[in-house]
């Protein structure tokens, strides 16, 4: 499979038995990820971690995931000072970055912008969020945190059940897992939002295409009885024209523990891409579901250092040397994972 | 005494003993901290600096001093853009961001926001600063110079005489310094202010119940004559309602070589929690001091790497392996210290 | 020559025997830019990389060179928030900054700064940038890019054939390098500029004074044939009182591939310090251009990355130790270079 010197832009990229190797040497990945292990293996290489649109949370989760390897991280973290301002064309910054580093992680407000950063590139590319279009690697955490939730439970991707509940109108990740799931069998999902807010007719056609069960509802409790996943999203507020239009949709559809307790099954998994709205008036996973064991979206941003790092292994061609450029960590890491 | 996997939150929480020890630690990170040897021993593992509010100096300071241990230094340096601003809880940001690192220093304009966030992090925190509530590695860093600087004197912490000067009701470092000094014995503390910028009262007597000699005054000539310390501090300006009122109260107290000359002894160390205000109408501590040896101002910026790095190498459980993962410097590090 | 703990300042302190030095050590650290080797002659080093103004290729260029070395790297990206704002003096600030680092790169708005800052500093400092003064690593890069470039063709920087291009009031870059140019012989420059953006008078006395041969024109066509090297430059709109002025000038000399085809000669380099204005009202370069073996604009900025090797190395004290502490890169490096 053709990973090494590749970029990563998209997940239609991928076919299925290339997201299952991804998500192998996610699980190689584990040791180091959890500081049993510290790997050298990227001793020297740097990574241009380039956001041109801030998101902390994304650009730490790959500076680390790249410093777990062995290597560096240089990083930008604006747009507005930059050289682009100036006029300059993305295809220049990415032939000037990409003398800097041997890889390069770049989130962009413009959709399309980091196709085309790439396509100068003299390195690996790996898109980290271009507007609305795609943000492949949280996609692809989402799909590889199903898996090893569901297989703790003796289950596969193939026959999941699934809801995705909240804004699937403008939510970019439930697009991307939607066409993902694509690629496996057997699948019911069940899509819960306002009317005004239904995931995009193309999205619910492609998965009937590949054979899926796609129920549609602006109903909670009825619809969240007999699934694997409920996979709740918030209202993405800097899409609406005002955060007053915005209001008129958020809350409206609440997980709490009692709603638990009553209509899911006990081991139906609680997913979130995150951040969570945790505001009064949103509020669409509430706090007293933390201490449940099926809330996995702290499993889900862990899981994702390890899918970055694996697509990092991958481009860059060190998958089968990670473990020997290796030592035992020398510090207390506790016992947190 | 506990630091493994411990938080660091207030200096509240240390006995004497435990102080102590900090700084016979802080004493053995010296040869790092003067680029005489480099150590490896934190080689892997990542600090997840998360200023939520600026300050350069303590982040690069907290930075290096991870740095000098082999360590890499993963950090975010503001909140406007934050997930924070979309809702999200201090606890999810806390579970997100202790999955990426192996300990966590955190500055938040929020008092009490630091320890919230410890509560839910998977992994050892470090107040950085939280609002006006505690900044406890500035008083360790503080408390730790005053230690050296009368050592060097052949004089201790029990048996001190200080002075701190300026605006003693909103320095936040003062206050900190003031519980720490508790827990000595037998020392005089001349508190010097403006009338509306005093020493806050339970602050006082603290120190009176700890047996001190506290002399409260508003003049500066007559108060600073036989005294181990003089600890200068400038007006707190972004705690008034405006920087006129502000003006009201800058420069009122300057210390320069020729009042020092006049009434200090000729080895009263001179100390300030930094930045110093240099401009014209402040100007607490005069340039022509800068040549004076007993000017302590940049010694104690340097006291903090060596703090920050005894806090780092104990709640990681490394001290003992400091050495032993080490090398030489191989580059020119000039006479500097 | 003494580098050895010296700062780096402005282009006026080197004699050519140094210039030509930094750049026999800037080609020694090809394999390593090139990623067939990693050094770690700096490991455990810091660099202060100090942008109090910002820059991203230049504070990514500076810190890929020290990672290279195997140096760590922390930073600062604003001053808005600095305690510079606070009122404290750059002589504070470089004590306090140079104590937590092992060499400084310092960027700023005001000229002299960096000097200023430097002569506080403990460590070594480079100019990144003063305002309108200097950026000496921008006109060395030049330089070795030029001497690299004739030397493919067997021709040396003696007998240089230049036209410099575009905004030379105000380009700061063609200043420094056309000091630098004095250093070396018979050389002939056609300085081809509105006439209002002509190249300040001293410059060009300099340049006639070193016995080179200096033409002005406000032609394009005509003045760029027979020549090595055609610099192009922007428009630095940023100095000038409104954008609607910097328009009367933008675009009035563009050079694209049919113009070169025309009038240069087949091997004439096109230069250009970066970033380029591809607007379509500027277009000083255009993107026909992009595939013109003869486009050296991005090979200035991978020199770039040689030079401050060579500077880091240098002031460090390290030449004759970089290869010692090298191993060969373990990644899929590509072939970029």
């Amino acid at each position: 499979m053709g990973f090494r010197g590749s970029h990563i832009l998209s997940i239609t990229q991928f076919e299925r038995a290339e997201i299952e190797h991804i998500f192998s040497v996610a699980d190689r990945m584990e040791p180091y990820a959890h500081r049993q292990r510290a790997s050298k293996v990227l001793d020297g290489a740097i990574l241009g971690n380039m956001f041109f649109e801030p998101s902390t949370r994304t650009r730490v989760s790959f500076g680390c995931a790249f410093n777990l390897l062995g290597g560096e991280v240089r990083e930008t973290t604006g747009i507005k000072n930059s050289a682009i301002a100036k006029g300059e064309s993305l295809y220049d910054t990415a032939r000037v970055l990409s003398g800097y580093s041997d890889a390069i992680v770049m989130r962009h407000p413009e959709s399309g912008s980091v196709a085309e950063f790439a396509a100068a590139s003299r390195v690996p590319v790996i898109n980290g969020g271009d507007g609305a279009n795609e943000h492949p690697t949280q996609a692809l955490l989402d799909l590889y945190t199903i898996k090893k939730e569901l297989l703790s439970h003796d289950r596969t991707v193939d026959g999941l059940r699934i809801a995705m509940i909240g804004d699937l109108k403008y939510g970019r990740t439930v697009h991307s897992l939607c066409k993902l799931l694509s690629l496996y069998d057997n699948i019911k999902l069940v899509l819960i939002s306002p009317k005004e807010l239904q995931m995009p007719a193309e999205v619910v056609e492609n998965l009937r295409e590949a054979g899926h069960e796609v129920v549609v509802s602006d109903q909670l409790e009825e619809n969240i009885q007999h699934l694997d996943i409920v996979y709740s999203t918030r209202i993405q507020e800097e899409r609406f024209s005002s955060p007053e239009e915005a209001d008129l949709y958020r809350g409206r559809f609440r997980l709490n523990q009692t709603i638990y307790t009553k209509y899911c099954e006990p081991n139906t998994v609680i997913m979130h891409p995150l951040p969570r709205d945790s505001r009064v008036a949103a509020n669409e996973l509430d706090n007293d579901l933390n201490e449940n064991p099926n809330l996995a979206i702290f499993r889900q941003t862990d899981n994702g250092v390890l899918v970055r790092m694996a697509l990092f292994a991958l481009v860059l061609d060190v998958v089968d040397l990670v473990d020997k450029y290796s030592h035992d960590v020398r510090w207390y890491a506790g016992g947190r994972f």
